[in-house]
């Protein structure tokens, strides 16, 4: 038995950023609430999410179990509510589906198949020593790698006094430069210099669905971990640098 | 001889609705206004458009006679009028074209040429004995359909306490259930329970243009029978069901 | 060494303008402004372009000198620009770049290649006798083509009376009459009527980034010239007539 309701916006856009970087995944529901942890298909890039039952209007379940999801299919459904409406979770064991209820000036329900998903499950988060951390809005992050693609498809993360992002290609270099006093640099604690090099399409994905403000941790050629929050759900996103050739 | 006076915005929305289903149509002129009647491409489906003289600003005629009249053609002129041009119908016998021309800030003129469209006339309007009519907002049906297109390529309508679209796929089922109390539901009156499945694309075309409320009539694996007005102008479209395999 | 500040709004209207015909420019840089010349890669039209120091609220130039620039390139980077960021532009010739830094919230620097540009310098200007000069809105001429390119790929501009944009193909003809009174034409003066035909996709690549009012000289079968000003650079684009078959 599992049942849940909350805002159906709220669920939009943490269903909109789970999206951005998985497809299948395993959804695990405890009586805390509900939590993911997934590897993108090519296994680049990971994503660690948790949603604590706190978030809920309501929250009830009797035991732990995880459920298989595509997450477009689910996507396609949520994308169609509307900002006001409230959304009934169902978990169906026998039919095999959790049911999606709508609640707007109509009543909408989907019934949205469960899919096997069991070889994603026990993933470990890496450990990373990541030496400089940085926080920013997350728009002055999306127009810089907006910036970056122009002439690359990949961007050097850097940060000592500032945060940099710099890309090369064959009709020019670009470099953003955000630094303190920068209205969207809320803080910058960097303890040895770092740059490593990204592909420039996992980080833009990644970046789409990000409100406000975001933090990334980098180091020297080692993954960035991105970290945000959706309305009282908590997101990390990881992502494996580029081996510069 | 035939000239009519009316607003360029009314026209406009008019030939964008016919146009949804049809292409090539006969365009009746009588001393009571105009009026078409054509069946799609394919068969499946009919229009009956009636613009009363009532309607025009200005309107003489002084024969009955029927234009051929590619809707497509005409769209592409009247779909760039402004909303407070005015639009004056001529018919041009000699060069064998209908004249359109728009005043607003510049006067711009249009000569649409005539085709034959013969095959189209004398269609009959079906005997439907539906058992179900719904009044309802066209906005609540087109996003209904579009909720039902997330799963599949068909919907059933049905109706008894209530009204519903249904459609399942392999991905998931979907149903849409507006009832009783809903501000979207004007009317609902209903003699016995019914329910037919139709095309989905079909009914999207159709429902676009479609503004403020409509109605539908509906039987047991019948076509439906959608009636609305565009500004004086009357329209049904007749659809038929999908059989199911 | 050239060194110049402006608003990074008008070098992004002024270069989309540009780019509207043509693709590698030699941008003359002397101690008055700067200033190109060029044909699209068809030789069908020309571009004048000229921006005087005053423009700038910077200008420092210590030798007369031409660098190529790939417009499209420059496009790409200017366009990322917000509305109220400064622009610096640099020339490092040690690189062969020149450096645009994006003053806003951020501090952005592209370093854009220089290309080779020498054989389009030189160029002269065609002399027109054309009989018939008139100052519309732009507006009014990209509606205009709009209504044209329904029917046809090309149009005829006539003035006498009045204004005209006439185009005619298979599915009907259109004119588009704009006359003295109409709020949209501010002058017209004609020696004697005159008509040409033009293709009409360089017309409107040409009209799109025409901000407010544009001046149009037309002669009988002979080159139109379009004259108009964006933020105080001077804009003037040559046509050569389409040759009737």
């Amino acid at each position: 038995m599992f049942e849940a309701v909350l805002s159906a916006e709220t669920w939009r856009k943490c269903v909109t950023a789970i999206g951005s970087l998985v497809e299948e995944v395993p959804l695990k529901i405890t009586a805390e609430g509900i939590e993911l942890r997934a590897m993108d298909p090519s296994h680049v890039s990971m994503i660690d999410f948790k949603m604590n039952k706190e978030v809920f209007a309501e929250y009830k379940t009797d035991k732990e179990t995880i459920i298989g999801i595509d997450i477009e299919d689910m996507s396609k459904f949520i994308n169609r509510s509307r900002s006001d409406d409230i959304l009934v979770l169902k978990l169906d064991e026998e039919k095999n589906k959790i049911l999606m209820v709508l609640k707007g000036t109509s009543t909408r329900r989907f019934g949205c198949q469960l899919i096997d998903a069991t070889e994603q499950s026990n993933l470990k988060m890496p450990t990373l020593n990541t030496t400089s951390k940085v926080r920013l809005s997350s728009q002055a992050f999306r127009d810089g790698l907006k910036d970056a693609n122009i002439v690359s498809d990949h961007v050097s993360l850097k940060a000592d006094d500032a945060f940099y992002m710099n890309a090369e290609g064959d009709t020019g270099d670009i470099e953003v430069k955000i630094e303190k006093g920068d209205p969207d640099l809320y803080e910058i604690l960097v303890s040895a210099a770092a740059a490593s090099t990204f592909n420039l399409s996992y980080l833009t994905d990644m970046s789409k669905s990000i409100p406000g403000e975001m933090s990334i941790e980098i180091g020297n050629d080692m993954p960035v971990k991105i970290e945000f929050e959706i309305e009282g759900a908590s997101f990390v996103f990881i992502l494996a640098p580029r081996v510069e050739r």
